[in-house]
This record gives C-alpha cells, sequence and structure tokens, in this order.
C-alpha cells in the first residue's frame, strides 16, 4: 500500500499469463502511459514479491525482462528505475532530476493514479465513447446563456470582478446561494456559506479539516471515487457502510459508530452515485439520531439532488438537522457546467471560518468568472429553468438507456430505473467487472469498472460484479452507440465463468 | 503556536494599555471581524498566560470581562467559549455544532488567520485606498479583450470546453506554455507543464508533494506571504534565508544547507516580493551549485519576472539548470487578471506526475473559462502586446510612486527604485511597523507590516522596521491619494521612539 505499483493485480486462474509476464506488462503499459516516468524507482524485488504474493524469482525475471526491453535500468545504488526515453539532448545531465527519486511514494497522495485522470481523459477523445464521465452531457450545456451570463457581468463590474475576492467567495453569490438553502429551511442560525472550486475541493478541504491523518471516516460503499480518492489521499482511514435500495443502512452505520472511533460520515443521500439509491426519509431520521448521540458530524454531498427525474428526493438532512450536525455541499458541475469550477458548502460558523483558512492556504479565492455566471444565472431565474428543462431532458435519455440496456441481459443487469442522477450500477455476468471494463475499452466505449467506488485494497464482491455506466456526452444517439458498443464487447466475453453464489452486500 | 489566538502581540511598552485590556480589545476585534466565531473555545487561561508571557490573573480578568461584555461564556467543562450572536430562533438548539469544539486547532491549517483575508478583503472596499495588495492595478486589466477571447473560444469549443477537463490543464495551453519555457531555453528535455489554479495552489501543491510535516523548507526573509504560511499550513518548519540588495544571500543559504536537511529551497530570483530585489546572476550560478552540491530541489517563483520597468531580469533558474534540480512556477494573475486563477509549473516528469495527483485531489482540474482565456490572449500575440503595455504604464506609476514617497521621509524611508515588480519595501522611522499599520487602517489606507513577510513567531528587527507598500487599484490618483493618507498617519504617531541601532538584516 505504500506505493502505486502495489496496486497490481495478478491473474491467477487457469489459462492467465505466467506472472513474471503480467508484471512486465503492468509496467510496460504504466511506462506507455505516463503512470510511471522516468527516472521512477521500481520497488525492490524483495518488497514487490511479497506485496502481489509472488516469489522473488518472479519479480526478479519480470525486472530482467523489462530491462531487456529497454524500459527499466539497474541504477547503482537506487534499484531499478524507470529509464529516461531516448532524447537527443545530451547536454542535459542524464541522471537530471534524480532528487525526485527520494519523494514520498504515490499513496501518500492518493492511491489510484491514473483512474480519476482516465475517466476525465475518456471524456475528451473523440473515438471513444464515454459511459464513464459523470458529467451532464454536454449538449445540454446552456453555451449561449453562459456567454450572455458572462458579458452582463464583466459589462457590470469590469475590472474589479477580475482582481483578486474574498476567500470565501463573492458576497452577492454567497447571499443567493444562503437564500436558496434558507427556502429549502436548511439555513440555521450559526450557519456560513462558502464557495468552492468544485465539490471535489469541498472533499479535500474537509479531510483536511475536519479529519486528521489516521482519523476512521465512515462511507457508504459504494460511493463516488472522488470521495474515496480525497479522503484516502488525506490519510483518512475509510470504514465503507452498505448501501441498498434505500440508500445506506442505518443498522450497519450504527455498528460501525458504535465499534469504532469514527470522526466523520460522508453522505450522498439523494439519487446516489453509483447506486442511483435515495435514503429514505425514515432512514434519515434514524441517521441523524445516530450522529447526535455519538457525536459525529455528517458531510452531506447534494451533488445529484436537483437532478430528479419526477419528483425531488425527502428533504436534506440539513434541513432536518437540529444540532448543527450537518455540513451540506452541492455543486454546479452536474446542473450547469463543471468548467466553471463552482460548488458550496454550508455548515456552522466555526467549521465554514476552519474550511476559509484552508482554502485560503488551497486556492486563495474561487475563480471570479465561474461564479459570475453562477451568479447571474441565479439572480435572473435562468438556472431554475435550466434546472427544469435539464431534468427533463435527461430524465427522457435516462428511460431510453434504461429500455436499451435491457437488450444487454443477461450480460448485463440493471434492476430498475433510478428517480434521479445520471447512472447506472449494473451487474456483470460472471461477476468479473475488470475484464468487462477491458473488453468494453477494446470495443471504443468507456466505462466504470464496480472496484472504483470501493475503499483501496477492499476486495467487494459487489465491485467485482458491477460496473458504472452514465449518460455520456454528445446526444442520445451517443448512448445507443455506446450500449451497441459494449453489447459487443460483452459478448465477445468468455461466458465460462460461474455467476458468483456469495451474497451482494450491495443491491441497487 | 498551537492555536490562532497565540499569535496575540502585547505591547509593555510605557504608556500601553493594561495587558488585560490589550487581551480584550483582541479577542473583540477578533469576534468582530469573524476571526473567532461563537463557538470557538479560548485557550485555557494558565496556558495563554503562559504563551504569551503574562500571569494567570491578567488572563482571568481579561475573560471576566470579555462576559461581561457578552462576548463569551463560560461552558460547564468546555472552558471559555466564543458566544452564541444574539438570535431569535430559538428551535435552533443553543449548543449547535458544539463538535466543532474539538476540531483541529487553527495552527494545523495555517497560524495567522485573518491576514490574507484582509489584503484580500482591503482590496474591495471603496472606502480603503489598499496599497496592501499584490495585484496589478485593476483599471489595467484588458476587459474587453478578455470578454472578446471568451466569446472566441465559447464560439470555437463550445460545450465541451465547459465539462471537466484534464487534472493537468488543457492540452493546447500546456503546449503554448512549453513553447514558451522552450524559446527561453528553460525546457528540459525531461520536463512536462501543469496548469494550476494560482500560484499559491503550486505552493500548498509543493508543500505536500515535495515536502513532508515537519521537514525544514529554505526561504527568503523576507518573502511573499503566501509562501510562509502556505508551507507553515502543510507543516513545514521553514528557515528564512537574508535577501539584500542582491537578491537571497548564497553564504546565508550554504550555512542553513550544510547545518540542516533542508528538503526544498523556494525562491523569487527576479523582482522579488516585498523588497524587490533581483538575485544577481553570479549568485544564479552560485545558488544553483549550492542546491546540486545538497540534493535539494529549488521552486523558483517567477511571478513577477515579466513586470521589468527597462530590461528583465537575468536568465531564470530553470534555464541555468543542468540537472534538473530546478521546478518552475509562474502566474497569470499579476500580468493579465487574478480572478482567472490561472498559473503554471514546469519541472522534471516524475515531480510534475505527482503534483498532478495531488491536484486531482484537491480540485480536479483548473477552471477551463480561465485557460481559455489566457490560451486565446497567448496565440493570438495578445499577450506580449498586453505585456509591453503594462509595463509602461507599471514603470511610470512606480517611478511616480517613488517620487512622492519622499515626500514622506524621513518618516517611511524607500532606498531605490525596484527595477521590476508592483512593491516598495520601506523603512518605518521608530521601528514600529505595527503602529504605522494601524495609524495607516484609521486613515482609510491600507499597508502591509513586514512582520507578515517572515516566518511566523520570527520577531525580527526587518519585520518591525519595515512595511511593504504596493501600487494601489484604481489609476495614477489613487497612489497619489494613498501616501497623503499616509503622511497624515504617520505624522501623527508618536516620534518619541529611538531609531533601531541594530544592524538591519534584512535591507532593500
Amino acid at each position: 500500500m505504500d506505493d502505486g505499483l502495489l496496486r497490481m493485480e495478478l491473474e491467477r486462474e487457469h489459462g492467465a499469463l505466467p506472472l513474471f509476464e503480467q508484471i512486465r506488462l503492468f509496467v510496460s503499459n504504466a511506462v506507455a502511459n505516463g503512470t510511471l516516468p522516468p527516472g521512477v524507482r521500481l520497488p525492490p524485488e524483495r518488497l514487490l514479491a511479497a506485496a502481489i504474493g509472488v516469489s522473488r524469482a518472479t519479480v526478479m525475471r519480470a525486472y530482467q525482462e523489462l530491462a531487456a526491453d529497454g524500459l527499466v535500468r539497474a541504477a547503482p545504488s537506487r534499484g531499478t528505475i524507470i529509464a529516461p526515453a531516448r532524447s537527443g539532448e545530451d547536454e542535459f545531465v542524464h541522471d537530471a532530476a534524480s532528487w525526485a527519486l527520494g519523494l514520498l511514494p504515490l499513496a501518500r497522495i492518493g492511491a489510484e493514479p491514473a483512474l480519476l485522470q482516465d475517466i476525465m481523459s475518456a471524456s475528451q477523445s473523440d473515438h471513444v465513447i464515454s459511459l464513464a464521465s459523470a458529467a451532464p452531457p454536454d449538449d445540454l450545456v446552456p453555451t449561449t446563456e453562459i456567454m450572455q451570463a458572462l458579458a452582463r457581468a464583466l459589462d457590470q463590474r469590469g475590472a474589479r470582478l477580475l482582481g483578486y475576492g474574498p476567500v470565501d467567495g463573492l458576497a452577492d453569490l454567497r447571499e443567493l446561494l444562503a437564500d436558496r438553502m434558507d427556502s429549502m429551511g436548511a439555513l440555521k442560525p450559526s450557519d456560513r456559506v462558502i464557495i468552492l472550486s468544485g465539490a471535489t475541493q469541498g472533499l479535500s478541504l474537509a479531510a483536511r479539516v475536519l479529519v486528521g491523518p489516521g482519523d476512521e471516516v465512515a462511507i457508504e460503499a459504494p460511493t463516488y471515487v472522488g470521495t474515496v480518492r480525497t479522503f484516502e489521499a488525506a490519510g483518512a482511514r475509510l470504514i465503507g457502510v452498505p448501501v441498498d435500495g434505500g440508500g445506506v443502512r442505518p443498522d450497519s452505520l450504527e455498528q460501525v459508530l458504535s465499534r469504532r472511533r469514527v470522526r466523520l460520515i460522508v453522505l450522498q443521500p439523494n439519487f446516489q452515485n453509483p447506486t442511483g439509491a435515495v435514503l429514505s426519509g425514515q432512514r434519515r431520521e434514524q441517521i441523524l439520531w445516530l450522529a447526535q448521540k455519538h457525536g459525529v458530524p455528517i458531510l452531506e454531498d447534494d451533488a445529484y439532488g436537483s437532478l430528479y427525474r419526477k419528483s425531488p428526493g425527502p428533504a436534506p438532512l440539513k434541513q432536518l438537522d437540529r444540532t448543527g450536525i450537518v455540513v451540506y455541499m452541492s455543486s454546479f458541475s452536474k446542473t450547469l457546467a463543471a468548467g466553471l469550477r463552482v460548488a458550496w458548502m454550508c455548515g456552522p460558523g466555526p467549521v465554514i471560518s476552519r474550511i476559509a483558512l484552508a482554502k485560503q492556504y488551497s486556492d486563495l479565492n474561487t475563480n471570479s468568472l465561474g461564479q459570475a455566471v453562477v451568479g447571474e444565472f441565479l439572480r435572473s431565474g435562468s438556472y431554475d429553468r435550466h434546472l427544469e428543462q435539464l431534468r427533463g431532458v435527461i430524465g427522457e435519455r435516462m428511460w431510453k438507456m434504461h429500455e436499451d440496456l435491457s437488450s444487454l441481459r443477461p450480460a448485463l443487469q440493471v434492476d430498475s430505473l433510478p428517480s434521479g442522477g445520471l447512472h447506472f450500477w449494473c451487474r456483470v455476468r460472471g461477476g468479473d467487472s475488470t475484464s468487462a471494463v477491458r473488453a468494453a475499452a477494446a470495443a471504443g466505449v468507456a466505462i466504470v469498472s464496480g472496484h472504483a467506488f470501493f475503499p483501496s485494497g477492499a476486495q467487494t464482491v459487489a465491485g467485482a460484479e458491477h460496473v458504472r455506466l452514465s449518460l455520456p456526452p454528445g446526444g442520445p444517439a451517443a448512448a445507443t452507440e455506446g450500449l451497441r458498443r459494449l453489447a459487443v464487447a460483452l459478448s465477445s466475453m468468455t461466458t465460462s465463468a460461474e455467476p458468483s453464489t456469495q451474497p451482494l452486500s450491495v443491491v441497487v
């Protein structure tokens, strides 16, 4: 766990490649895609062998083959390092940046380097249809109105808008958001609002302010990849609490809270990513009661709350909260445009003060153009009109995609159409989500393996058996084509594996 | 040092307020400006007394007065806490968010809460003339061209631009910046470029990736406030290396490197903030040699490099670097618009990979509107035209402000007109920069005390004797009016204090 490489997963089934060959391929791929850049030191043979459960001779053979390939080289007293790419520039010394070899292992800053980067850049490629990104389809982004909002804001506020701004965000935007929180009964007397550079910043700051390294944090299992990785990067110890059709399970949460010293609970009560589950009203009261009883605050991530299909979810935890135990966070990335990087957090004053302080030493303040766009949309009423239209179109597309998904049975199964959000949590026949993702990629469609939504190293059955499919960028035809490719990919997979007979810990 | 409050500085000179009264005022002000929000616990009397060197009875008296003022109250088994603001909403329980009292002390996330916030928001007030902000005057921000650049970018790239983007920034912008680095001979074969959400993010990520908690970092003394606070917030131990007219002193740096285990050196070789000093060409070679000899990387912060008056500074360290020991960083905040939140870093691939990973778990990616604006400016050549014009106007205003400053002698002294940048590092007669800042604030002009530019707790003579004045927002008249107010403020200060006879460790 102390090096990105240890995430290597070997296949040991009959018919798999020899183990040394799998290690060699893993490293070759990582070098090819830049995950392992020149100069990075590979783990000592002994350590890697122990970590992945193979003999030292196996690792030694893999390293020898890699050296023969010219991909790594033995560096005196430094072990085996990734070789520099061939370059004509001899003036620059060969051992450049050797100090970088002494850097902290990757795990200190996040365990699975390539994952989110892959998801992000998949949506940038023209050849791949991405069913892997958690953003509203780009044909629904109101580009023209955003341009008009920018023109209005720059016209009215000019250069002053473009200077440094307050750490906690533009005052008028904070007020507009406080009003919205208030109108849903979710603004408490001691609450403050802060504007964030996306919800990921909120998770990152919360991980540093509300949780210390080594502290335990209860999260949903499965949950948003970013939640898992951000808290892991901050050194938190994650405890997954199972999610079923009614959201996170209070009985399981109670067990966790009474047996462990949990410092924070992170929840997505509405249209949970990836399951789409909605936390039932009764469970909301139970969970608040548990949090209060144990004195553990809840970070309520409401990124998908506005994207309901027919009716909103139950009242947010923040509204039901009577003791200031809930910190609420939501974002404009799923509803307006992710590239604006604008989200907000609302919670008790002392907490938000600390979040602001940490933000000041992270990025000073959120970009003013994005804040201005959001402010204009909220003030003019365009935001609510846009939301209504967006809900309609997304609802139709989700319905259509759910229909299309039925033709992928039995290779892929999704239970019911989620009542909001952008995602389908699908069970893969044979329970081999890793192979399914690989086959899909080969067929030109990106999907996410269920493993990604659980704490690193948790080898859950649910992770192995599920993949997440999301509405793709582009119009409705993209989803149809994406699922067509996926059907081809899945039919090409070997169907010899038996379906798992172990009980699921997670149900959609 | 383990609580924001301990930063309280008491005046003990004859004629100062009674100590208990100073403590009371400090807390009252902090409550009034929100630094100490309701629910925050004050340090136990015993601890505070020890930390600030007064008797326990003095602290006790201060707390009693504060309780009488209704500003704090005794909370059973929790000591003295800031009282909630009066509120009619009784439904919300009185002890709301009591869990927040258990939060990490403020020092874990940054020692001087109010400082940068003050500097930032001073520039937002209409009544105060800010000579305290490190941004280009807002009348020089090319608002119309920025609007045109946005329109072009959205027209050409539409909604795709507004989705999630690559963690390390838009590919075309990265290429443009790599070309610029290359054209100044500062792009090494193994280098990569990453776009950052402002240079503060670069400092913050470097502090987490290149330095571990407790590690030692050599910085210039004095240096940019954000450098000090960001590294302190990440738990680094800062060692100040004196700066003189030729920049940071190699002899002092050598002593530090040979006696301590330094992990990183952070430097602003060009038009250093706050002194304006330029590191001489000879010293650049010496410092590179020292860094290589001791295997300690340099983070070169070139935020002001483009803002020269007549001619650029010597070649950047990054250009002279032959061994990959330098990581370069610069920003568009000082040259285009701070509100765009766009900066970049260029360094050895393995280092940038790690920075990218940490960024991914901080804010996913930099806002796309800001990146698009910068890209359009660079591509079209407008950026270089704007820079040339900006240099001309800033040069004139700096010259004029330097002229006007001479009328403030002997109360305020600045040696020579800096050859670039936005700042004057001025010596205050009597060596009481804190009082000068206070008097200035009362007269409606914001300046920054020299203390801010040194590591927290370092009671340097240079910090006490200096203030930093910067070009204000608004046109040239603002500087004239700001200096007029400052002259009034300084003349009102008691001139009884003797000028310090101690040698200066810092000279402009």
